[in-house]
């Protein structure tokens, strides 16, 4: 038996009844990853009861990331959520956060768990964890994710444990747990290479708070990623090109460690370094751990991989679990707050990739708004690592939507990264190298290299338009031409002139 | 004698016969404090002469930061400017910018040293140095700013120095050198305290890279600033009672440094602490030290003040140079690279203020782009601090040009930094707290308490239209009227309705 407190063994259904209108849980969670399964949906069936009495039932959410469809899911369509934080990728949550039905604030991965222990968030009361092993002493042996989980249970009143036997005992030693102490008077991270372990492999709380332990057998609720498709193939051709160009240049030591954001065309990136015979085997300083790195390992391209969540598929998850041991060395599993720390992504010289919703001729890029308005996900760790990078990458395809979409416009709706920040860009029709450019031989650069033939000429219209008509032309824009490009796509469904 | 070199001693006009056209000259100075003054103008001089020739003489130039009129004003007048990092704010300069004569970029100021020693950006050749003295093994010791002097030194093949009378050795001992290795494997930057040494107090170089040497007595070309008006005596008001309101809830922590930026809103904010018997004495761990420093330590409020420029008035200069044996003890100027380090800001918990040139209902603050396409001055350290500052606080007057233009918008015409790193808004008429606020109520806080009275009608129209029209509501954007403020200042000069 593996939990000591078994006079807390209950069902979820009861679990639930813990959870009451107005409270604000601090969950597990990270991109799918070891997020609690059972109790969320009995949390969901309860607001649910309460709705049709007629009595209100709202809970705030606090998690890693986002989450599977048991909880972001189930609680949306339960309308049992008032405040959101700090990322999500669900379909039906981003739906009620686009309609009002949920009050959603995103913020940068690194920062929530401070802001909680700070005070500057509402104190979560309680805490629902997805774990492996809890102890008398009160040791909390997380699952597949890292995420906020640690401060949540700090902070909390109340703890509620899913006791989950799917990955079961074998996971323990995953985790490093590492919590900065406030400021002014605090110590270094001390983490000088991706294996170092700073922390313990638990949490350790006060085992009075633990107020009920739920047992289940779980994998997690992952989607499986797409096989790489042909423009992610090209892209990740270009990137890979480049790297070994700048090795060869000396502009990018050897042996720095890399950084992926989540998605088809990261995951193409990875799956190309396995196959590529020039890559030397690498280091992962990242936030998501994904199926791929299966295939790096068996290459011999991977050496270590650090991270706060993994996400496996659900057949990743067996070959995970069937060889764990194996795997013990060579991941590990840190605080969001850690994996995303600028500290350590500065001294580390993380090499940065992440995908582009959109960016425009000068440089800023749009992580998360559609049309300026409409909430994808979130900006999540991709400006934790893009700030502090050695050199940060952003990819994806110049089209969208059968080439409706371009994803180069002269402005973007949204700047979640901005030209100071940026330097690399990636499309299937080529890479441009921005460093030092103004912002005029920037456009230039990026309409020349990046934009799809279908909407050059459109975009150096634009540019040509803003160097004889915009009131300056450091960054030659005309406001009222800036959004043409979108408002046309609102209006008819396509950027394309008809 | 100070130099030990004396047989490279020569007149500037002699100095200025070094540089060519193409060279690439790194340069000392921060915000108009240690930039050479006697040489720049004689290359300015003979850039003058080769143009009347017909040919060409152009170089590019990275500093610190802003240099005095000697250095950004003659060059540019001489049109012998062609690329120039990282941030300027001299007037003819920017009208260069703005009217595409000088190709400028600027970049986040703890970024660019580093990317001088990477490769990313074309080598300095040349370095030209303010000093106030030189010995024959190579130690320079710098005057008032640090800048990114260092690395320029480090890097370039050619060395020239202003050797500068005018605060002379009793200068030396303020400044602390320090220059991380390349990663990946490289250390923690060891400093826990803002007092915290690290490095040496002068820089070493080859000393057969120094090709001449130029004495002078001069001071720095600082503009004073202005005597805090009542607006900003307002400002500074609401923001001393935030502070104090924090940190009896316990959500400041007592000994957390601050950083201010330069102009007149954060000068009144240090004017109002000095006086402020609520306030205790404090830390600066910050960019620029100005003159309010000495009212600071007159009135013990000020333990220690770390930066990389002391940009003071001639008259605080004089003061500073009377009494510069005191205030050793009391200020201490590291490398912008190093003042700026997202790693020791984060450590030590910095508060953030900063000055907003114009700021979104939503949260976005724009802090270089005028009508998103007349370059101000450059982003500078402001996202350094904001993005890793324990809290980040903005400023400004709600409007400007005689109530013609409001501060708050609709949406920023360019994004310096975005809402996910933005969280207290201060204009005279009031403080907006959006700590984990959705982007609407963070809209509805924003425009009740910062916006002007003239402009809140306009601004919650915006948003009420966005609310029933936009794609999507969770930020209710309407493209093609976002920028209608903007526009309307473009075409009448005013953005109010007639």
């Amino acid at each position: 038996m593996r939990s000591v407190q078994k006079d807390k063994i209950m069902s979820a259904k009861d679990a639930a009844l813990l959870i009451n209108d107005g409270d604000v849980i601090g969950a597990s969670g990270f991109t799918m990853a070891g997020n609690p399964k059972l109790i969320p949906i009995e949390i969901a069936n309860r607001a649910i009861a309460f709705h049709e009495k007629g009595e209100p039932f709202k809970i705030d959410l606090y998690t890693g990331a986002s989450t599977g469809d048991e909880m972001d899911g189930a609680l949306t369509r339960a309308d049992a959520i008032g405040k959101r934080y700090p990322y999500q990728s669900h379909k039906g949550m981003r739906e009620a956060i686009n309609t009002g039905k949920i009050e959603f604030s995103d913020f940068h991965l690194s920062h929530i768990a401070g802001y909680v222990r700070s005070g500057f968030l509402k104190k979560p009361n309680v805490a629902i964890v997805d774990a492996v092993d809890v102890t008398k002493e009160g040791h909390i042996y997380l699952s597949t994710s890292g995420g906020s989980t640690a401060s949540y249970l700090l902070m909390a009143d109340k703890i509620i444990i899913e006791l989950n036997s799917f990955f079961g005992e074998k996971m323990k030693g995953f985790h490093d747990i590492f919590i900065p102490a406030p400021p002014p008077v605090r110590e270094r991270i001390p983490i000088y290479k991706v294996t170092d372990r700073i922390g313990l492999p638990y949490v350790s709380v006060d085992p009075d708070k633990i107020v009920a332990i739920v047992e289940t057998n779980s994998p997690d609720g992952t989607r499986p990623l797409r096989e790489p498709d042909e423009t992610s193939n090209i892209i990740a051709g270009h990137v890979i090109e480049f790297l070994h160009h700048e090795h060869n240049r000396g502009r990018l030591p050897a042996g720095l460690p890399y950084q992926f954001g989540v998605g088809n065309v990261a995951n193409a990136v990875l799956a190309s370094m396995a196959k590529d015979p020039l890559t030397e085997p690498f280091n992962l300083y990242t936030e998501v751990i994904q199926d791929s790195v299966f295939d790096l390992i068996d290459n011999d391209k991977l050496l270590f991989a650090s991270g706060t969540a993994l996400t496996l598929s659900l057949e990743g998850q067996n070959r995970f679990k069937d060889e764990i041991d194996f795997y013990r060395d060579r991941i590990l599993l840190r605080q969001q707050e850690i994996s995303n720390h600028p500290e350590i992504i500065r001294r580390l010289g993380v090499v940065a990739m992440n995908t582009a919703l959109e960016f425009d001729i000068f440089g800023n890029v749009n992580s998360t708004h559609v049309l300026g308005s409409m909430m994808m996900n979130g900006i999540g760790g991709s400006a934790d690592f893009t700030r502090n990078a050695y050199i940060p990458i952003f990819m994806s395809p110049s089209t969208a939507k059968d080439g409706n979409i371009s994803s180069i416009v002269p402005m973007v709706t949204h700047t979640d990264h901005s030209e100071h920040s940026t330097k690399i860009f990636v499309t299937e029709q080529g890479l441009a190298d921005v460093r030092g450019m103004s912002p005029v031989n920037r456009a230039r650069h990026i309409i020349e290299r990046c934009a799809h033939p279908d909407y050059k000429d459109m975009l150096f219209d634009y540019l040509n338009y803003g160097l004889k008509h915009a009131p300056g032309v450091h960054t030659p824009h005309v406001l009222d031409k800036a959004f043409e490009m979108h408002i046309r796509l609102r209006d008819t469904g396509t950027m394309l002139k008809k």
